[in-house]
This record gives structure tokens, C-alpha cells and sequence, in this order.
């Protein structure tokens, strides 16, 4: 198969950007992107872009022919939408489409715009991601990742201190990261304390609501791979889907869709989790991260509450394994739409020791892992250095 | 290049199915085109979901993990969304996707349910597809085609008539189609005395609201296609997007983004608008058919009016090219996530003998051209004959 390279990446801050239009973050984070990489708009084939909301929150749809107004270029914009997975899904059909021989150089767009609404109005609007009767009875994504949560503490007998320590160092790695929406680190204590949204799940176990995009370039154009101070190569990219029900799931302690398109990824490039030491996961709440990490096969199915409290996923202190260096979702922020994209920027700047003070010694393989709602679609991406 | 073929096709019921929900619809499609070829759902690889409205309308996303409910398959499933032009990309990334070599065997899904909301509610909600500074205006798509109209009627002397002879025609075809959301004939007189909707566009001059899905099974399975007793051959698909804001245009004369993919699909497949002589094109407006019939190459530039009054693009009485055999989305319906892929689904029953009463002669090359918004999207595929 022909080598595939991210070449570039950009990221607005992430945060409550009262003052920037989805289109502003979109026209920033594109150009950035050209911008790090040196290429000019005409030297890309076609866009792909993700977002969620835009639709429901602001009637705001056919976002590709805006694009294409905003870079008075003729190019094919395709828009994907498979929820909070969003952004891994544009970037998974931009690989394909490269390899299916219809460009040699794509760019990922993607944004989300969500500060400017009441919680009520964000909340039932990504409510839209879950199932209709999950909807009728009132469920909101908290409320959904609650019920997974008490299932596992339950199963394996943790209490609510085991997810708070993801919290914690995600925070700890988000003080890092000039581009996210939170900066500060936090206390156990502070995360313990906090008012529960959806028990066992507190205000400090969930992602914010953010506003920010986020846009990478990738190649298989072997000039200008060659050419390109940065870039990663990519090794896989897998999809799966489940059912968006929990009520129609044979387990609520794994998320099936990240079980079967991890096993497809590892098997796809002939690697094991045990070969991976860098991951950007989808922790929308702190539990999300503690069964992504089983269901990517990096600890044993029920391990994960023990692992987090040590804290030993860090990026200046661990055992081999780093987990969300830019503070993930729940401290970067978590626009949904550029949250995808973001992931693998991270592992860009890593990768190519441009992390600045989050930077980790070294990388042989990265992973992200994206999510659609309650573990209804994944995506999972393996990377490597580049060696020509 | 591997060769690609549409082996199946399903449509529901276009029309105001009051009874149906989008996923009643869509599961039918679905199903009903597994049962055409006889294939089971483990047989597809991924499946491309193309639905416009239901975020806006009925704060419903992620449709992909929906459907994967419906399956009971954990296999990829995409949606995407280019307003009117929605099918259309969701086939040209279905095609992309087997071209990579990620799947065999593709099913392409779109539908929409749009006539269960007040007029006001539905036409707003489609406006989503326009400029923001459009939409501020009070600008809906009869009114953004009602400009392109009044260019093009006063710019070559034609008149109300030259388009209302689109409907006529396509009115003509859509009696002939069982699954048609009208299958009644209009007079010209009919048509030109029905009221304005936004002058010089009457009601109907107009596409109706629908209800709908389709569904087609796409593959690259050498010896599937051997085996399939209906196929076609798909030679090209391809995209381009234009500056959604008429304001924006240089020349609103015609459809640039008609025109990018016209002649990229041409010169892919090393065919002349002469060597097609079946089309199934994007009638949203009868302006549109004239516009799309010109900027396609079929047409000189303003030559449309004038040919439109001749009514010889018939099944049944034409000159070498025949047009929107289904009724076109004049009297067939647009349901809008579903329409780029019944146009598919069109040639597919003429090409293979299946289109029962409205059956043509004879068919080597065939086009489909399917546009989002006031032309900010266009896609154009050619298909031809299977020939092994």
C-alpha cells in the first residue's frame, strides 16, 4: 500500500470563544495548516470536513460549499458526521480516499461551535447521538456514561476516587497545553468534591462544552513527504460501529466498537498494544478512559480502575505508556467536530518533538481513539515515526 | 483501475408516507436491496449513509450507530451531508472506499422524511443549505432559484412557458413510475397557471417535499459482478463545490460546480456528452433542468429554453438523449438524502431492461448529476453497460 503522511497540522485554542463563528475557527485552523506546511490552497485535492452541530444548533448546513466559498476554490468538500467520532471518521475517509488514487494530498477540517448556547439547548442537542428511547426517557450523555460507569465500579468493586484519578492527570497533562480550554491542574480532593451531573460521574469526569477547529494535511505525495520537515506516517485507520442502545448491548463493561476496530487496526499493521507507547483517547468522562484503555487491549478487562490510581500514564512519569499528553478531552476541551483531528495533531507534535513543555522523550508508535456518542461508532488510528 | 459495479437497487415509496418514520424507510431501502441481490448483510462491508435534515428537523444524529442497530453488524457506516447533493457524495466516497481497497462489497443508503412538518418549519430547515447572509435575507431556495430563473429567461428572451415545459416532461415520465410521489400528467396550461411560489417560478415548476429512501449495493467483487443478473459499470464519478452565496458568482448564467465535474467525468472516461444518451439530472426547479442540461455540455449556453419547448427528451419520442426517465424530483419527489441514489437507481432499471413501462430502446452510456443547495455541490457519475 502507498505511504501515507501527516505533513501539518494546526489548532485554534481550545475554549468559550464567544467572539469566533464556527467559520472564523474553520478559516484559522485551515490556513494555519497551509500555512505550517508552506503549501498554497490550490495544492490540495479535496477537503473532509466533521462537525456535529451546526445543523441542529444554528441551521447551518452544506458547510462544504461554504468552505469552498471561503477558499474560492472548486475542490471536492465532503462533510462526514458520525457524532463526538466525527473528526476520526473525515480523517478515515480522507485516507481512502488517497489511496484510492483521487488525490495525492487532502486536508481534515474540522470545528465545532457550542459556547454560545444554554446547557439545556447543548446538552439535548447532543442527546441527538443517542437512540430515540434513550432520548424519550431523558437521557443525556452524562446520564448514559453514568450507567457504564456504575456498572463497572460495581463489577470490579472501585469507588467514584478511581475515575476521578483520570481527571487528575488529564488536568495534569492539560497544564501543559497552551491551546486547550483548561489550564489548571486539579486535586483529587477538587475532582471528589465537585456536584455529581449523572452519579457516580461529577462536574470534574466530564469534558467540557468548547468552541474550536482543528486541521491537518495529509499526503501521499512522495516529493512532498520527502520534502516536509514534520510528519508522521500513518499505519491504519479502523472503523466500527455498535449498536447506540444500551439496553440492546450483551455488555455494559466494554465498548464493542473500540474492541473489534482496535483488533483490526493492531492485526492490520502487525503490531500489539504492547508496542504502542503514546495514545490520544476519547475520554469524554473519566470512565470513557479506563474502558478505552482495556477495550484497546493496553490492561486487562477490569484492571483499569487499580491502573489509574496510580498515575502512571504521564508523559514526565510512567511505565512505558502515555496516555492524552494534550489534557484530552476533559482538559483541552472537546469541540466535537475538531476533537478527532485534534487527537492526531497531538501525536504529530509529539512525534516530531514539537510539544514544546508536554514534550515526551520518544515515540515508536501512537494511537488515537475517537468516539461517537455511548460507544456507538470508533475509530482507531496506529502512527509511526516516519522513516524514509 | 479495478472495476466497480452497481449490482442492486431498492427504492421505498417516494410520497407523503405520514405513517412511515425515516428509519421505517430506511430499513426497507436497506433490506430491499439485499434481497435484489440476493446477498446477505454480512456480505457488505461498510455501508454510506447520505441524510440531510434529520439533526435540524427531528434532533436526531449519528445515524451510523442507528443503522448498526438495525444490522445487528459492526461494520463501518459513514454519513454524509451536502444538503440535495448528499446521495450523490455518499456514493462517490462509497466508490472511493472500494477503489482504496478497503471493502468489497458497499452498500450506498440515503433517505429522508421530510412531510411531517409545517411548510414553514421544512422550508426554513432546507434554507440551512444557504448562505448565512441568504438566509438573513429571507432568501429560500424557490426564491435563490427564482433569481437564477429571471437571469436566465431575460438574459435569452424566453419565457414562464420555456420552463414550464420541464414539468410537463418530466410529469409525462413520472406517470410511468409506480414509486413516483406523482404519477399524474400536467398540461402545459396547468402548469402555468398554477400560483407563484417565487416569480418566475409557479408551484409547479417546483420539486415536492417527500418522504423516501433508496438504497444501491455497490461492489469490486470480480466474481459477485459474474454472478449478478442485473449490473452496471460505473466509468467515473466525480465532485466539485462552488461559492454557496449567488452574490459570490461570477456569471449565475450557469452551474460552475455542474461544469468542474462534468468535464472531469468526461475526460475521465474519455466520453463526449454525445457518446450519454440517458441522463437522470437534478430538476429541483425547472430552471435547474434547462441550467444542468447546458452546463453539462448536452446544451449550447442558452439554447435550453428553447429546446425545453420541443419536449424531445422522452422515453418514448426523442433525438438521442433522453432525460429523467423516473419523472425527475419534479414528479418523482426529492427526499432529499435519498434522491442522488435513486437517480443511480434509475439507470440501473434502464440499463438492465427492469423499468417496466417507461423502459427505453436501448442505453450504452448513461449519466447522473445531482446538485446540493443552489449549486454549491455537484456530482456527476457515467455508467455504461456491463460488458465482462
Amino acid at each position: 500500500m502507498v505511504n501515507s503522511a501527516v505533513i501539518g497540522y494546526y489548532t485554534t485554542q481550545f475554549g468559550e470563544l464567544w467572539e469566533r463563528s464556527l467559520m472564523d475557527l474553520l478559516k484559522e485552523a485551515l490556513f494555519g495548516a497551509l500555512t505550517e506546511t508552506g503549501l498554497q490552497i490550490d495544492q490540495i485535492d479535496a477537503i473532509f470536513f466533521s462537525n456535529m452541530l451546526s445543523g441542529v444548533l444554528d441551521n447551518d448546513l452544506h458547510l462544504g460549499a461554504k468552505i469552498s466559498e471561503i477558499i474560492g476554490q472548486n475542490i471536492p468538500i465532503f462533510r462526514t458526521e458520525s457524532a463526538c467520532a466525527s473528526g476520526g471518521m473525515a480523517f478515515h475517509l480522507g485516507l481512502n480516499y488517497l489511496r484510492s488514487g483521487s488525490g495525492k494530498t487532502v486536508l481534515i477540517l474540522g470545528g465545532e461551535k457550542m459556547t454560545d448556547y444554554d446547557l439545556e439547548t447543548i446538552t439535548t442537542s447532543l442527546a441527538s447521538a443517542a437512540s430515540e428511547e434513550e432520548q424519550q426517557a431523558g437521557l443525556t450523555f452524562p446520564g448514559l456514561y453514568g450507567l457504564l460507569a456504575q456498572s463497572y465500579l460495581s463489577t470490579f468493586n472501585y469507588t467514584e476516587e478511581n475515575l476521578a484519578h483520570i481527571s487528575v492527570k488529564n488536568h495534569y497533562h492539560g497544564s501543559f497545553n497552551e491551546k486547550g480550554h483548561f489550564q489548571n491542574q486539579l486535586s483529587l480532593q477538587q475532582v471528589m468534591s465537585s456536584p455529581y451531573v449523572a452519579s457516580p460521574l461529577k462536574v470534574l469526569d466530564c469534558s467540557p462544552i468548547s468552541d474550536g477547529a482543528a486541521a491537518i494535511v495529509l499526503t501521499v505525495d512522495a516529493n512532498l513527504i520527502n520534502k516536509s520537515p514534520h510528519k508522521i506516517k500513518v499505519l491504519t485507520s479502523q472503523v466500527a460501529t455498535d449498536t447506540i442502545s444500551l439496553k440492546d448491548r450483551q455488555n455494559l463493561l466494554e465498548l464493542k466498537a473500540t474492541k473489534i476496530a482496535s483488533e483490526k487496526a493492531f492485526k492490520a499493521c502487525g503490531l500489539t498494544p504492547k508496542d504502542i507507547n503514546l495514545v490520544e483517547l476519547h475520554d469524554c468522562f473519566t470512565i470513557a478512559e479506563i474502558l478505552a484503555l482495556e477495550d484497546l487491549g493496553f490492561w486487562e478487562k477490569g484492571r483499569g480502575g487499580a491502573e489509574a490510581v496510580k498515575q502512571k500514564t504521564r508523559f514526565d512519569d510512567n511505565d512505558g505508556l502515555i496516555v492524552n499528553t494534550s489534557g484530552g478531552l476533559k482538559a483541552s476541551g472537546h469541540p466535537v467536530g475538531a476533537t478527532g483531528i485534534k487527537q492526531i495533531g497531538e501525536l504529530f507534535l509529539q512525534i516530531n518533538g514539537l510539544a514544546t513543555s508536554r514534550q515526551i522523550q520518544s515515540c515508536n508508535y501512537a494511537l488515537t481513539h475517537n468516539v461517537g456518542g455511548s460507544g456507538g461508532t470508533a475509530v482507531v488510528n496506529i502512527f509511526s515515526n516516519y522513516e524514509d
